[in-house]
């Protein structure tokens, strides 16, 4: 590893999400310019600069120099300034008095820039609304990638641009829909710009006040999960709740057919075979848990489809909104719940999950063995677009799953060991931080809150949604000797 | 497939197993020669040969008519010669009133066959001795595989027989100890004999009647778990205990290192790097366990050690036999057995689950692509006992592990359709069923039994075993429509 290149890389990123505190400064300024909101932002702030000022004297490095920086730099940058980000965005959390201890404020932070949504607040509602926007916004930064946002907006450093990109953007493949790594991270944070801006004028049309506006559209783009509302989205009517379902679905999209779709290419959603996996599931699931609940006694009306939808969605693409407490459901449709909560959304979105595409591909090389078995000799690409996929390919998708397994039984087999709860919820807590989702089962459920977990908990549920988002390599790598090697 | 020669195998099978239970029918005449249970056995053995001398006569076939089955034939033919069997093996439960429905008869004898334990039957002490042995003697024939019997047993049929040795024998390789498929068969089962005998008499030597000592080596041998007591094997003293102990170990080892081991090749065990990663996990878990329970309350007593032991040893081979109720022990030790349960035996043991030595392929191919990502252009081939494993094995291994999960969350969504119950009886059900262990979690626990469950589930359970025992394939083709044509 090149430390002083990566120190000199993470120096960049802390400024920008310095600088970036500045906005919910201001509405914490707004409401009370002296109040201890607004001065925890201004310290927090000042520190990440001082900081970002010794690290770039001590570590200078500039245009060329980066272009040693190989994929292990790569890596090792996105987890290290992934904890090092999530440390300085606790402050505010911390400084304010909002977390209680400092352990929940950097679970809260970290929640939030993996856009788990799972909070350790217990009334939303009493918070002071810098810290509420500033915790939203944590979502809005992660989704779509703190560091592909540095890449866009600071000069380029070179070839390692794409290290950095591979290494942060979710999903098996990295695309690049522009020749340059800088044009490819401006464009993708332009079209989540866009589509962010489409759903708080549709929030705002829908009477929602413009704060709640901002902080919703924050959570659903990034498939957060954090709300103003101790209620989530069951606060709001059934226009807002059915915006949010729309842009829920839309931000567990591959944001590289959105790009071709804002350029008129529609056609790309339906030649890409993972959109079309994603929303059969979506409609398959939406129309089975309409029918159970139908039958079961709600009837079928508009709100039976709307909460069979916004639970559905919400789940699939790891947001963690809900209009319902889903923990009263039949165990059916909590087991279905369940299993959508390791699939997520489409690579390249900003949801999390093992990805469709690659549950996908493991159910077809399952399929395909079965197959192999009755005609031993017949030759069968495993095809995805058309396009045959590789064995090396299809073992890289399989190490993954077995690497998310273990992750999800490490997590689940140490609640059991610090919180000494019952399996259902110690399951529930881990696969919903691996997964990024929020809401787990249990005391972990649609209507609780991660408060009462303990310190050791809180830590290690952290792990878990870092490994999550950042699609374990970046993480895992951090505890293997060899990174820290030159 | 070659319907004609893949019926004339099945009644082959059917006649070795009509004759077997000469030995129950001997039990039960000892009892009473007029009772229902005589009768039932006299019965079904009459009925039996029946369909064989139907079956020969309409679909006749020898020696070298076998030379062109291939790889298709032989998985159907284990498919549905396990189904034949268990059809016919259920009638004594059935007959002679044991088993209230026959969906219960049919649920015991899979149970049975598959090596499973589940039981329907509240009240054992209760029940004939007939039945019960063979109810025990089920689990026997079905643990070293009654189609390998078969081979041993009949007149030679050809080149098939490997294709039929492939499909019934546990794991993903079928190792030929022998040059030819007939003696390889006589071997494994001289072996299994070999073991049975010395644990029967070890268990007499503790002063257990014979009927009771021949049981539970049947149970023991074959990895099953059923018992003729109530309490299982808590109903007896520590010394038989640990007899069960070792040789449910020695159970859950590749039976051809037994063969070696009994040629005087002792060595051959140390030098399996199977047989040491199955070790090491046994001697980790059983200190891990004496451990938590000693500090938990428990104390440092031989019991201690001995339950431990007991339980992990029972739950990794996938035995089932209990001596405490796990239940009741905390939700850390729980999720460990939970784990294990998925892990079971090594390839080539009569035990079920995934196999360690896939599970630790798993693992390997997990680690390696955490190592590929810091150093991306190191070779560095997967070696299992110092040989490299291919990427088409991996993927292979990778299949059924992804077949397996889906069958697991089949069943656990399953089991919450059919019984509304709770997702913790739901997914121990699934995966103590498919795992072939017997005791499951929550309703279905150390202490209770599948009596409960509804028809439809018992189903669903029944195919699960089936499945489980014979790795997937061979069930699962019969649902091919490919396989039925000619």
């Amino acid at each position: 590893m090149h430390k002083k290149l990566v120190l000199n890389v993470i120096s960049r990123i802390l400024l920008v999400v310095s600088l970036i505190m500045v906005l919910p400064l201001g509405w914490a300024v707004l409401d009370d310019p002296s109040s201890a909101e607004s001065r925890s932002f201004i310290i927090t702030i000042l520190l990440g600069l001082a900081i970002v000022a010794v690290i770039r004297k001590f570590s200078p490095a500039s245009g060329d120099d980066f272009d040693v920086m190989g994929a292990k730099d790569g890596l090792a940058i996105v987890g290290l300034s992934w904890i090092a980000v999530s440390l300085l965005g606790s402050l505010p959390f911390y400084l304010s008095g909002v977390a209680p201890t400092f352990t929940d404020a950097f679970f809260e932070t970290v929640s939030g820039f993996t856009t788990t949504g799972a909070t350790i607040l217990t009334w939303i509602e009493g918070q002071p609304r810098g810290v509420l926007f500033w915790r939203s916004l944590t979502h809005w930064l992660g989704g779509m990638g703190i560091i592909v946002l540095s890449v866009a907006l600071l000069p380029a450093i070179g070839r390692g641009a794409y290290a950095l990109y591979r290494a942060e953007a979710p999903g098996p493949t990295a695309e690049r829909v522009r020749p340059s790594m800088k044009e490819t991270a401006k464009t993708l944070w332009t079209v989540y710009f866009i589509l962010s801006a489409a759903e708080a004028l549709l929030l705002l049309a829908g009477d929602m006040p413009l704060f709640d506006a901002l902080c919703h559209t924050f959570g659903t783009m990034a498939t957060g999960g954090f709300s103003t509302k101790n209620a989530s989205i069951a606060a709001y009517g059934s226009y807002i709740q059915w915006v949010i379902v729309a842009f829920m679905f839309l931000a567990g999209c591959n944001f590289i057919l959105h790009y071709q779709g804002l350029r008129g290419k529609v056609k790309s959603y339906w030649r890409s075979e993972e959109f079309r996996v994603y929303l059969t599931i979506t409609l398959f699931f939406i129309s089975l848990f309409t029918l159970v609940l139908g039958f079961g006694g709600e009837g079928f009306s508009e709100s039976t489809v709307r909460q069979s939808a916004f639970q559905i969605v919400s789940i699939l693409t790891t947001t963690g909104y809900t209009t319902v407490d889903f923990g009263l459901w039949p165990a059916f449709l909590k087991i279905s719940l369940v299993i959508l909560m390791f699939v997520g959304g489409c690579a390249g979105s900003t949801g999390g999950g093992m990805k469709v595409i690659r549950v996908y591909i493991a159910l077809k090389t399952g399929a395909k063995s079965i197959i192999q078995v009755i005609l031993p000799n017949a030759v069968m690409p495993l095809k995805i677009d058309s396009k045959p996929v590789s064995d090396t390919y299809v073992v890289r998708a399989a190490a993954y799953f077995i690497i998310y397994m273990f992750l999800f039984l490490f997590g689940t087999v140490a609640m059991t060991i610090t919180e000494s709860t019952d399996l259902v919820t110690a399951f529930g807590a881990s696969v919903a931080c691996l997964s990024n989702i929020g809401p787990g089962l249990g005391k972990v459920g649609a209507v609780e809150n991660y408060a009462w977990i303990s310190p050791a908990g809180k830590w290690i549920l952290s792990f878990l949604m870092l490994a999550g988002r950042l699609e374990l390599y970046s993480i895992l790598i951090l505890f293997v000797p060899d990174t820290w090697r030159k």
